[in-house]
């Protein structure tokens, strides 16, 4: 654990610039609207270590797997998000020589992340002899004009003599991915264009070999301000540079402003296209002042907030956590483009490649079902249907029939490289339904799973009926060779949590088949005796149980274990993923995240009380949380059971995962899908909110060191508002048709 | 299955050279002296496809693993044999123009393996128009200095025309690996001479991170014969070369001659020291003409083939195979260097990296025990002995104590880069005290497994008592997350081979340890209290049965499979390994090579034929023998159950494995390790050979499409002779004192 950052309601804020640092701080001050997003570098030259990472999404590439030996069916490629071509730099020169925070001497260091407007802003003072540059930086990516990012740099002489400010404002596509199998550069240059204040670079990123798209991006900058422009000189091959200084009388303040337009062939086809419409762009972002620009920031960001927010009362830091999650959450994803998805680091660094995991469905869908407009959610169904014929694609290499929607991708077809994950751990397949499940309890919205949804469903059905075998000895049906969520077991037979959802899926795909027209399931070729194998498989499913224990067994075998808790491990050796071999936590009992739970956590009403509870209390104490995952569904699972110091304890660990560095990773980026964690801990496990037969349902406590807590929901086209506090609960309907709600078992009619 | 070579007891010939087939005709020619080998590329310019492959032994590289995502107690480097610095190349041209059999036309090509005399030889003749050149080249590596090769090139004039023939003699260090994980270049050139008829390089490989020797070598040649050297002219800067040329009038003859002397830093620690001896080694070779040098070649090849010669009466196509096997064998090791080893592919290839595995514990000694001096076995022990602290590193690695033999290894240090093969396939562990006791039942000897090989045993009793786990519930010891020698299931539970074997480790140790004297158990520390817990150990052993089949359980597990026979899949799915995904095969019941039965090989006489029987017919089904070491195990076991079919069925697959391309892979190299299978399958199976309580037993019979067989073996200080026909059998003492041995059950007193 390790903090660096201080209490505020609001702000992500720090006073400090230590280096070894650097990168955590980076992750940490990261920006994104969705359509783009960097990680928190300075502008300036910085020498010592740092991250320098931008990210545009949807645009990647396909990295030549890195495997040992091949073997037929694993992924060709590793798909990971580019390093962008750099439009963020910007060398500040003092009276000629550059400004180097690691090395110069500097004073009144801040930097803020601003989580209510959207906004990041850093001061220094920068000492050299007599001549002191006061430097106040202030950069945004719009979330009302997507294409933009705009920088403010603020200089004020606060020195003793006059100094000399001169700026190199750069495009540079001479970048590198911090991931890169074979340490290639993936960015070449197709053009530039430069004046004096303005430039341009088209970049696309190099051939492949595994028919991908190539990308085109193309990056304009238009530099203005109280700074005269000078001569450009020499600049390098793959960059544009505008320079601009000024002299400065002591006392005396000048600005300067970055405005940079960046569009893709994602959006574009040609370089042509993208140049008019990157020209079009840098026209519409010039009607507006910069301070104009800041304020439409702060007005979207508040519309935002109003939907979402969630207070809690009596602890700053649970605040200051439940919001850190939110904003960068919605500042990776909301829902703007259905072709885009939420990587694991979102655009706060290249760990997971950038890349869509089940993450999305697991754990995000819930949130952005109940803080945002029902269509976010809508959209993130959609991006999984866009893929349906990549993961039809996934099961024919596997020789299976049916689709199987990949554990990472981009656009549908797998592009991990660990065959024990890639083909092993399809758990995900059920949890892409069961998304289209939970949208729809939660929406009442019925078009989508009976239309395009019915497609996906019928797909990951027919993986599962030809994925199971007949065990002839056990007159069951099984599934072999799995992994589960629980990443710390590799190939397991019979993974209840994958048995279970695999017979849901074909349950589910059954029951929806009954709604859909006849022409859809024609369309499909889905006759009744395909159904009636599906039942058949459904009927004979093998689901681990031991009686004696009460507890859904795991996987075959895990009871043949040496048994012993969590508590038993020395706590120099935790986490186990940094002190013990892979050899030693893959026979070991130790649960990496949920796994049985994960299962009782999806279904959570079909489960009894004893059920639940047995084992909750028999697999938590195996569970050693090192995927940030793991505690939210405990918290919830926790709460259902009236553990409330449990469900806080899991939550903790959940809350500020990113802000105390609680697993010492950060400096690679943030958590972004965990960040759920919070949110589900509270709504769903504080607030006990549930969706049953169509009602919500709210079963609240208050956390013993809380005053209270309140937040909004979206449901069914209501805003709702739920204050939780010691003295009770209050739920009003902000807007919206009038409700019935069931509150501690009684039901509530709402108006609003 | 492809033959491209002609059938002859004591030659692999052939008149064709058809480029698709250039690879797999380069690897059957392929020569070596066990200090170094090579495949049969040609000295000459080839523009076609080829594979230049010259390796040192135990000159090697530890490449940067390559695997996905990096997890603890994974292997750093992946260690691999370097092709050298290439000494044979010689480009002819013939007025002018280099002669290229890719490009030239030509005619009365051979191609000649001579196995009795260790000697290739090839000759074309060259058509230009009225210019023809016969050429004829000879070459060998001496296993008389082992540090020579040698190279006759005739050529005569058979044209109608005078002509020019110049040769540029190299030694050539611009090599590349064939695998290389980073394409990189692995020697650099240290220093070079050159005069008019010899030239010099000494090469290092590139530093690397991982603290293994950087090698050194010299390669220094000597050019003779009948032509001329001229003007050297520029080379570039990695190679030397000597230029020689003559003109050749109608019907004339001239002879060149290359010979390199090779010498190593495994040798020599300096280039001093190295250059020196390379002078010495010179001096030495100068002293005798070519054809002393062949003449001594071919007696010192006879040696060898008196002590171990098989011989097959009606039956060429074996007989060659027979010979061809035990000729690349005894290329690849002839036991003078304990710091050496048999890779899978020896000197003939790249793949596996030509790196020692248990292939050479588990089928090469039995016949080095057989049919090469007992120092030669005796080597191969030590070599492991020397590996101990590398052995006890590896388990180090995992956590764990004790000594674990690596899969692939060097230097005793783990160098595969797959975590299911690395720290789950520890079978290897129990065969590596398994030779140790298969030495010491076959010699008697009694000394190696009380000193040096106690310590072996101790470190590999050790990791088996600290890898067994206690089931609570099952109040048994288990070993989960394996892979058996059935590499297409990985990480599985109680693999009934692994048990197995470890228990028998731990009972055999403990056995041993009576024996020895108390200063030894006082230096390894073994006390009561240690073999004791060993002995619960054993005790206790989970090994996995089925009543109700009779037989032994591969693993927890494989009865619940989906167990249809190999018969049921289509011909056209075969192997496996080429048409199915990876999940498919894991998940399936198909067996790539003896699991059970490997272990009930190394056992036969401890099981019941009940036992045998009802196993052998269980698995064999299931046996796809996708590894070369499959069906020699399975010769034995059919003809230890009088299964003589499937005895001779099993055998074919093993006998011309290379020489019929069996499984189109022998373009890559040879499977020398396999090599041993027929000469198993004919002496452990056919005629039954086995050592029951310090005595030879044989129990013969002859294949239905032979006439006979015979071979000699070394047990004991006596060499026999074994002649098996349909009339019966033959066993004679051609030196050593008088022995008592068992033929069909009845007890022989032979005299010499």
């Amino acid at each position: 654990m390790k903090r660096i950052f201080e209490i505020d309601p609001w702000k992500i804020i720090s006073h400090d610039l230590n280096p070894a640092d650097k990168r955590l701080q980076e992750s940490m001050t990261s920006i994104g609207n969705e359509y783009m997003g960097m990680r928190g570098m300075f502008e300036e030259k910085y020498s010592a270590d740092s991250h320098k990472g931008i990210y545009l999404g949807g645009v990647w590439f396909p990295d030549k797997t890195r495997v040992g030996w091949w073997k037929n069916g694993y992924p060709e490629y590793f798909g990971k998000v580019i390093n962008a071509v750099d439009f963020v730099s910007v060398d500040i020169k003092l009276n000629g020589e550059s400004i180097d925070l690691a090395q110069d001497k500097y004073s009144d260091f801040e930097v803020s992340l601003d989580m209510q407007k959207g906004i990041l802003t850093r001061t220094y003072t920068i000492h050299r002899g007599e001549a002191k540059l006061k430097v106040t930086s202030t950069r945004f990516l719009s979330i009302v004009l997507k294409e933009l990012y705009a920088n403010r740099l603020e200089f004020e002489n606060v020195g003793s003599v006059p100094v000399r400010v001169e700026v190199a404002s750069k495009i540079d596509a001479d970048v590198y991915n911090e991931d890169a199998n074979y340490d290639e550069q993936f960015w070449n240059v197709l053009g530039k264009e430069v004046s004096a204040k303005e430039g341009r670079l088209v970049a696309q990123t190099i051939p492949n070999n595994f028919g991908t798209p190539q990308f085109m991006t193309e990056m304009a900058m238009f530099n203005s301000g109280d700074l005269e422009a000078v001569d450009l000189g020499q600049t390098a091959e793959k960059e544009v540079v505008n320079t601009l200084a000024t002299e400065l009388a002591v006392g005396a303040k000048a600005n300067f402003e970055k405005r940079v337009i960046v569009t893709t062939s994602r959006d574009y086809e040609t370089k042509a296209d993208l140049d008019q419409a990157t020209s079009k762009l840098l026209d519409l972002q010039a009607e507006k002042t910069f301070d104009q620009l800041l304020a439409d920031q702060k007005e979207a960001w508040a519309k935002r907030w109003q939907k979402a927010d969630v207070t809690i009362s009596g602890n700053d830091e649970a605040q200051q956590g439940i919001r850190f999650n939110l904003f960068q959450l919605f500042s990776t994803y909301y829902g703007d483009d259905a072709r885009l998805n939420i990587g694991p680091k979102g655009f706060t660094g290249e760990k997971y490649g950038g890349a869509t995991y089940w993450d999305t469905e697991a754990f995000a869908v819930p949130l952005y079902l109940s803080t945002a407009d029902q269509s976010v959610t809508r959209n993130l169904l959609e991006y999984r249907y866009k893929q349906l014929p990549g993961a039809y694609h996934n099961a024919k290499q596997q020789g299976l029939k049916g689709a199987l929607y990949p554990m990472v991708t981009f656009n549908g077809i797998e592009c991990h490289n660990e065959w024990e994950i890639t083909f092993e751990e399809i758990h995900r397949n059920g949890t892409i339904a069961y998304a289209i499940y939970n949208y729809t309890r939660y929406t009442g919205d019925q078009e989508y799973v009976t239309h395009d949804g019915f497609d996906v469903l019928v797909g990951i059905a027919r993986f599962w009926a030809d994925r199971v075998h007949y065990s002839q000895r056990n007159d069951k049906y099984m599934i072999h060779g799995v992994t589960g969520p629980n990443e710390y077991e590799n190939n397991v037979n019979n993974n209840w949590y994958t048995n279970m959802l695999a017979k849901w899926c074909l349950t589910y795909t059954d029951e929806i088949a009954a709604k859909v027209g006849e022409d859809k399931l024609a369309e499909l070729g889905l006759n009744q005796a395909e159904r009636d194998k599906w039942r058949e498989i459904v009927a004979k499913m093998y689901l681990p149980e031991d009686e004696e224990l009460g507890i859904f067994v795991q996987h075959d075998g895990f009871l043949d274990k040496d048994l012993r808790p969590v508590s038993a491990i020395p706590a120099d050796q935790l986490p186990l993923n940094q002190n013990w071999s892979w050899d030693h936590i893959l026979r070991s009992p130790y649960i990496k995240q949920a796994d049985v739970l994960q299962g009782i956590y999806y279904f959570i009403d079909k489960f009894s009380p004893a059920q639940k509870k047995a084992n909750f209390d028999f697999y938590e104490p195996f569970t050693v949380h090192e995927s940030s995952l793991s505690p939210s569904i405990h918290a919830v699972l926790a709460a259902d059971l009236h553990e409330e110091d449990k469900a806080v304890e899991m939550y903790s660990r959940t809350a500020r995962l990113d802000l105390d560095n609680y697993n010492n990773d950060t400096n690679d980026g943030l958590h972004i899908t965990s960040m759920t964690g919070s949110w589900l801990a509270i709504v769903q496990g504080f607030a006990g909110m549930r969706v049953i037969d169509d009602q919500l349902v709210f079963n609240p406590f208050v956390p013993k060191d809380w005053d209270g807590y309140s937040f909004h929901i979206n449901f069914r086209g209501r805003l709702l508002s739920v204050n939780v506090d010691k003295a009770g609960t209050k739920i009003d309907l902000l807007a919206g048709d009038d409700l019935t709600i069931k509150l501690n078992g009684t039901e509530e009619t709402l108006t609003a």
